[in-house]
């Protein structure tokens, strides 16, 4: 039910989703639910709906709308998981609630003190997970420890990566560079397994040198929003000029397949979500004003987290991981 | 002598600021510096030459080179400063070692706890000041309050905007989100005269609706370089698709103009460099790579600061708020 434009978009998404095989359950108001698969002309597809009478809005405060509306769409959808009718979720709705949402019905994984929001962002080459990018602020130190684990198990399963490049976000590339909270981090980090490449910087995101940058979700948060922001701004200066001169515009249409693959670098569509590391099982946050492609990605993204089974994998990291957390709260 | 490049630059961009009328004292190795000025026929021009013998190297450490290097060119011009021989300092040379050297040659203004550095950036439509982009990390509420204080001058005096709208980065528009260091600033913020538009996001910044974006200097530094690099990989990204076809290349041709207007969003050379504001002077710490243009502005950028005053506004403003500072020590 959730996102902008609401169940058009998502009923169309995961018409195409389970065109590929993936079972969908639509949860929410049947009626509204069903007239989308049938104007689809999707009956005979694997999906399946679930009824949910309430529908969290956008505006909504996560704490209230968790406690008054207790048959919304996306808790019943996060219930559907905890009762193994279902192996992930997805959502496009209200995000503080959907996070909210997985948090308490889903439950955390054991040891995990606080579940992370990655994002995955597209770079000049391949993608970078940024981990956390919300769903804490005021992280400790062994609170980034474990983002960097959960994101280095995406980046294997999700984006394929053999053996990802873990970096720590700073201002500063050598040790000893950062704040208080970083600084202990990067002593943390260090005793993983992991493949930790040190503090990276602000410009190494986009680069494509690295395949998760872990930060606090103040950080992360920012970082997210200013490169959308950036983005827009950029395409909507390059429109402009190139719409201002006659000569401009033509040289526009000749170059418009170009300007198109521009445009991509700029589509978050292409990775449909942010996962919420950490829980259970697997749920995926999408933009609001998602289209059916960015749905219809996220989707793929938790069925494959799925199949794959990263939740495992995730448990046995950090508990491999657990004795990162005693020396950590000793320290801190 | 600092910078990438070194004397050749900034002689250069000296030289261009002189012409104007700005009075230049160059300061670093003398045969050096003379050659320049000769090669470029500059010796008619109001500028003087300081020898320093020292220069302070890109990846030295400040605090060592601050100690060992008592005769490097920019603790030398520190020192000229603070002599009363000169109203400001430009350097493009080791950004720590400049703040360093800001910070205890030129001494702070009665008040403030910790100096902030300034970054001017583009945006759609008028420029934004983020602050603090690196100078301090771990600040507290107080100091996030002085540095509101020390961007709305900056706005006021160097971009000429009346009623600057001041705005706190946290992630969310909301009075109440954010970490706890942004929350108790925003309090703090409430009770200002400054004309304080409240939280904003990362993606608010290059709107162009906000005149300053007050931060920690971890994120501000973090928000400075992730924009840079993206803008970087905006440019490769537009260049290569342009390039990789015959249609495209010619369009790219036509549009050309539109393309150089395009590409000005991202030149940060336009605003020449970030101030360090707080200090009983004006200190601009210009990109290692800066090129002429970018220190001929950031000398502008200082000629200004100085000639409207705005060194004893701030001093003014920030005694008259010198009550928010007994407020936040009784509650931090």
């Amino acid at each position: 039910m959730g996102g902008d434009i609401g169940p058009r978009v998502n009923v169309a998404a995961a018409a195409l989703a389970a065109r590929e095989g993936i079972q969908i359950i639509l949860v929410g108001d049947e009626a509204v639910l069903r007239a989308e698969v049938e104007r689809l002309d999707a009956g005979a597809l694997p999906m399946s709906i679930r009824h949910a009478s309430q529908v969290v809005e956008m505006e909504e405060k996560p704490s209230e709308a968790m406690r008054r509306k207790k048959d919304s769409s996306i808790q019943v959808a996060c219930q559907l998981v905890k009762d193994g009718e279902a192996d992930g979720v997805v959502s496009a709705g209200n995000s503080g609630a959907s996070v909210a949402c997985g948090m308490f019905v889903l439950g955390r994984i054991k040891g995990v003190e606080r579940p992370a929001l990655a994002s995955i962002m597209p770079t000049e080459k391949s993608p970078v997970v940024l981990i956390d990018v919300g769903a804490n602020v005021d992280s400790k130190p062994y609170n980034l420890a474990q983002f960097a684990i959960m994101g280095d198990v995406l980046a294997r399963d999700v984006l394929c990566v053999k053996k990802p490049r873990v970096g720590l976000l700073s201002i500063g590339e050598e040790e000893g560079k950062g704040n208080v909270v970083v600084k202990e981090a990067y002593d943390l980090m260090k005793e993983t397994k992991l493949n930790f490449v040190g503090n990276v910087e602000g410009r190494d995101i986009f680069t494509g040198n690295l395949d998760v940058a872990v930060c606090d979700g103040f950080v992360g948060n920012i970082c997210l929003k200013l490169s959308e922001g950036l983005a827009r701004s950029f395409g909507r200066v390059l429109k402009r000029e190139l719409k201002s001169h006659i000569l401009s515009r033509m040289g526009a249409m000749l170059s418009m397949h170009s300007l198109k693959s521009f445009a991509q670098m700029l589509d978050y569509a292409e990775y449909g979500g942010a996962p919420l590391l950490g829980l259970k099982s697997i749920l995926i946050v999408c933009h609001g004003a998602s289209n059916p492609k960015a749905v219809t990605n996220a989707i793929r993204m938790a069925a494959t987290y799925v199949e794959r089974g990263s939740h495992e994998r995730l448990a046995t990291e950090l508990s491999a991981h657990s004795a990162l957390s005693q020396f950590s709260r000793h320290k801190s």
